[in-house]
């Protein structure tokens, strides 16, 4: 069997981002670190790291992650059965990476009974989908949430639903940049606010006007921080109903174009061979994300 | 004088992250922005950008972008007064490194008055005090908002005030785990949230009691989704006081331990010649945050 010592001495270098913390998190030295991390090539007959900061894995160092991850899920179920066999160390957390938005919203509340029945800790990971996607195969996360439906090689996806985005502004906004009406015309001229260059929410909905030019918008990669800087009545953007709600039913916020929306799908990426943890979460959010999500066309 | 052309192409690959959006954000083709790299290169004598994905400057790079973030600084302050020397390419954005907790909270509404005044967009980057230091060093970003004094060369940096932090959890949970009261061991039984592996404050609140060891934690990088695990009773953690107010007076969430917080200073640092756009939003910041922020010691 491989030397197990030898990997997670791996994993712990990319998980924790360094040698000096993956020290810290296994009770070694930080030479001792080292010294698994060279035994480990020296097995292997080529690096596993690149020597960056953070350091990154090869692409035979990804194969081995992916590998570390999958046995840590066996060994999760071994565990609930032979507790005997626990190794002292702190429980390893359930490793996830989700949109920013889910977390923003539905996540919490959905997976809160999980974790209490489990007694499993998350470490939660936000990426959008390509990079969620792109962890999944190198074996960092175990499971991904994004809105692309095809798995990595080894893992299945689920389609759980869809977020419902909403156009929204301040009645403010409204007033100052709409008020001959909502065309696609004023809304390329008023601010509007985007998540990132791959947000293309507000381009699409722009779209469904016919209109598919660039607009001027601010950027901002966090998903309260986009919400507040609407209802500051700095920008228009799009905004998950779910979130969008509360201010919307309260006038705080206005729907630009009722029944107007765009939907994106929400899939759940696992492990096929994830074992018991990773299949009762995924059976979990299978349950319980229709409370939240819509359906998805 | 130095040939802007070609710096403008270097600010366009490092800040899109890619030579492919640098040419659509340009205009050019994207040999062009090759060529123009290439050029400057020449120019230099040396490479200017690490060809990775996303490109990255190099030592030589980060100190011609520093030099074109102030440059564009001063440009917009030129064209406030003569209007006929824009460009036409759609307006420079101000680019601000942030902690994700003042996005979160307070800075969509401090800063929009300025916004609509000065009809400025935002480029808002959610990053840790060091991360967000060293982009402010490579001249990746006009200003910085982080928990540390130190400016960086050519820069200036000021107290805003103070994110005051409170440790707080659901009812349920409170009820779960602090039936016998909030000790410090029964803190580090029960499951906290960390924002991160930089994240202290859980340490710092617990270190307050005496308790200076490890404890279970999941991790969450999202200061919305944050609070969200909190109200539903995932873990308990510090959550600003800004985020947890509401929640605290309708009772949804309880402050584990009342009179005792952490709170943490928050510096705005600035380029000393970073023009009068800078210049007022420094004014402006100087003049709002004290509405939301505490006195720091």
């Amino acid at each position: 069997m491989f030397d197990y010592k030898l990997l997670a001495a791996l994993a712990a270098v990319v998980e924790q981002g360094g040698f000096e913390r993956a020290a810290l998190r296994l009770g070694l030295s930080q030479s001792a670190v080292s010294q698994r991390i060279k035994l480990l090539e020296a097995r292997v007959g080529q690096p596993v790291l690149v020597r960056a900061s953070p350091p990154a894995p090869t692409d035979i160092g990804r194969r081995l992650l992916n590998h570390v991850q999958q046995v840590r899920l066996l060994e999760h179920d071994l565990q609930a059965q032979v507790p005997a066999l626990d190794d002292g160390l702190p429980p390893e957390r359930l490793r996830i990476a989700l949109n920013a938005d889910s977390l923003a919203t539905w996540w919490a509340e959905a997976t809160a009974p999980f974790c209490a029945e489990q007694r499993v800790l998350l470490d939660l990971v936000v990426e959008d989908q390509d990079v969620g996607l792109r962890r999944m195969r190198a074996g960092e996360v175990a499971g991904c949430l994004c809105g692309a439906e095809r798995p990595v090689a080894g893992a299945r996806s689920q389609l759980l639903g869809a977020m419902r985005y909403r156009g929204v502004a301040s009645p403010a906004f409204v007033a100052r940049h709409f008020a001959d009406g909502v065309t696609a015309a004023a809304l390329a001229r008023a601010p509007g606010i985007v998540f990132g260059n791959d947000d293309l929410l507000q381009h699409r909905y722009l779209a469904t006007l016919g209109f598919e030019e660039d607009f001027r918008h601010h950027l901002c990669p966090s998903s309260d921080g986009f919400v507040r800087l609407t209802l500051a009545g700095v920008g228009w953007g799009m905004v998950p109903e779910l979130q969008a709600g509360q201010a919307l039913a309260e006038g705080r916020l206005v729907d630009l174009m009722p029944g107007r929306g765009v939907d994106v799908p929400l899939y759940w990426h696992h492990w096929r061979n994830g074992g018991e943890l990773l299949a009762s979460l995924t059976d979990h959010l299978r349950r319980r994300a229709p409370d939240w999500l819509a359906v998805a066309d």
